[in-house]
């Protein structure tokens, strides 16, 4: 589904600086917002940028390494649970979007539960959770390959739906593992070091999640030699699913809004099939989770916040929307100096 | 005015704590924002705050220094066109208020300039800008206590309008050296170490700056040993009249948003005037002025935001304020475990 992603062009990048600078403040004094409100121009290609419908996506899947392992405080059946949670508006994503008038759907990737159709839950179930890494790959490559499109697809309907900037949210109880297997893959960081108390393990769990997922990085590294390949060893659906999601979305130009450590790992996914997805991408925030801040040096970026939030479900994205509308809107709103008849340094 | 500012109950925000960890989350993974949730309900007294009618309050003044030395890059006649440029809605903080529904008020603290009147400009001129503390104090006793007492009366008309929450803006040219001249005093950090690029000096002007602002110190420090004599000495009128605002809003029990470092050199000077005025605190952002974030850590105090914001005018308590409104919003509506159903860790 997906065409080429292009790189941003950096004449407008030196446009849209000439616009702030004329605007009525000292250079370069509006920091962070000044960078977004850039970047926001270029994808768009204009001046007068403006976000459309924004919308969070959240997919939900389970993961085989739940069931056997103690890589969680949490059971497995926390991942159902919290979908009926967000499908009822009980969750933090929920509260978060319904403030800043984000577009919320839940998606099943690969929930281990029978869901009665409803028009609030979107059903893209590749299987019920993935199988249990450390015995086999989470996934076949034909399931990985599958839960990339379908992450496309999800995206191309917001983008019909006019819809020009995207974040993504995730549960899977689990999944900080599917993250720090991934994250080490990708980055070349030791996996112990991108190991994290994810839900919140004590010390003593951290240690058994890190030796775990030792032998597990140990007993696949050598079969993978492609993006891919580690995405269907590692897994989970959800993370397959918003790799595909986050490439879509930067081919369409959409603004994307790449949430904490697990996003951020389907994200190294993507930029490790095509570089020129950062050139879309506003890391909204730093997680707690301790992986993440690591993630975001490799890659050299900047996050919006940083609040100490590890809860996941997209909820950095959603509480991050306001400050990046700040963006937009001090560039299309302020005076400048002539307008305003205020003289310059 | 003011009567006595209370320190917040410890039983409170055992009791805030405890329901935020009945939410549908993991222990602690809000971060800051169950911090700040815990505040504003402490100063609120309730399990369940409410921000009402959020104002912004933008003192602008003039200073004596900024028309005899080299301090600013920019002419003093910048403070009443920024005033202008304020009631025509052309500024960042007038941007940021629409955008997050802030009240905005402008008050006219001390500007070199006769204003016609206007329903939106509020006049509580105490002198036409303050004297040259190169020479002399900037103000008078009298003219000090006259403008902490306007400051007061400011915010107790905000507070008859029903808002529980409020911030301070400024403007006014030269005033980075009076926050620097007043943060030295209450901080003990050399003068020098204070002293920032503020508007935006170059490296030579930086060096002008301090050494003017070494010698005013050194001209001035014997004669200081009350909170209000480092005020009147240092000024300017628009920080003297935030001190006296933000002590008031701490005795109402009004929830404070301090934004950088000429609004926090004015909460110095409150707080050594009472120290039970952090309990009302919440530090909106860290600036990019580099003396802003050393007194953040002298006050042991963490920011919401770090985007290298360094306009002045309220901006980062205005562009702060939706992530303000995401605590107090997760903890009234966010599901319990109970409620929705969800396993515990």
């Amino acid at each position: 589904m997906t065409s080429k992603i292009t790189a941003l062009s950096k004449e407008m990048q030196t446009a849209l600086q000439k616009k702030i600078d004329f605007k009525t403040k000292p250079i370069g004094s509006l920091g962070l917002l000044e960078t977004i409100a850039i970047k926001i121009g270029s994808i768009q290609n204009t001046l007068t940028p403006k976000i459309t419908e924004p919308t969070i996506i959240v997919f939900a899947g389970d993961h085989g390494i739940s069931k056997s392992k103690g890589v969680s405080p949490y059971p497995q059946e926390v991942t159902q649970q919290m979908v009926f949670n967000f499908l009822n508006g009980g969750a933090a994503i929920n509260v978060f979007c319904k403030q800043n008038k984000i577009n919320l759907k839940i998606i099943d990737a690969g929930v281990n539960a029978d869901f009665d159709k409803s028009d609030a839950l979107i059903s893209a179930k590749t299987a019920k959770g993935t199988k249990d890494f450390s015995i086999e790959k989470a996934m076949t490559m034909a399931q990985c390959n599958l839960a990339l499109e379908k992450g496309k697809e999800i995206v191309n309907t917001s983008f019909q739906k006019n819809c020009n900037t995207i974040g993504f949210g995730e549960m899977g109880i689990g999944n900080t593992s599917s993250a720090a297997l991934l994250m080490s893959y990708f980055t070349a960081i030791g996996i112990e070091d991108c190991v994290g108390k994810g839900t919140g393990l004590n010390d003593e769990g951290l240690q058994q999640k890190k030796t775990i997922l030792k032998k597990v990085y140990q007993k696949h590294i050598i079969n993978i030699d492609a993006p891919t390949d580690a995405l269907a060893t590692f897994g989970g659906f959800e993370i397959v699913m918003i790799a595909g999601a986050i490439l879509e979305a930067a081919a369409l130009k959409m603004t994307i809004l790449i949430d904490g450590f697990i996003v951020t790992s389907a994200l190294l996914a993507a930029h490790a099939i095509d570089k020129n997805v950062l050139d879309y991408c506003i890391f909204t925030h730093s997680s707690g989770e301790q992986g993440h801040q690591k993630i975001l040096n490799f890659l050299k970026v900047k996050p919006v916040l940083n609040l100490g939030l590890r809860l996941g479900e997209g909820t950095g994205a959603a509480v991050a929307l306001p400050i990046i509308q700040s963006s937009v809107l001090f560039l299309n709103e302020m005076a400048t100096f002539e307008s305003a008849n205020v003289s310059e340094a």
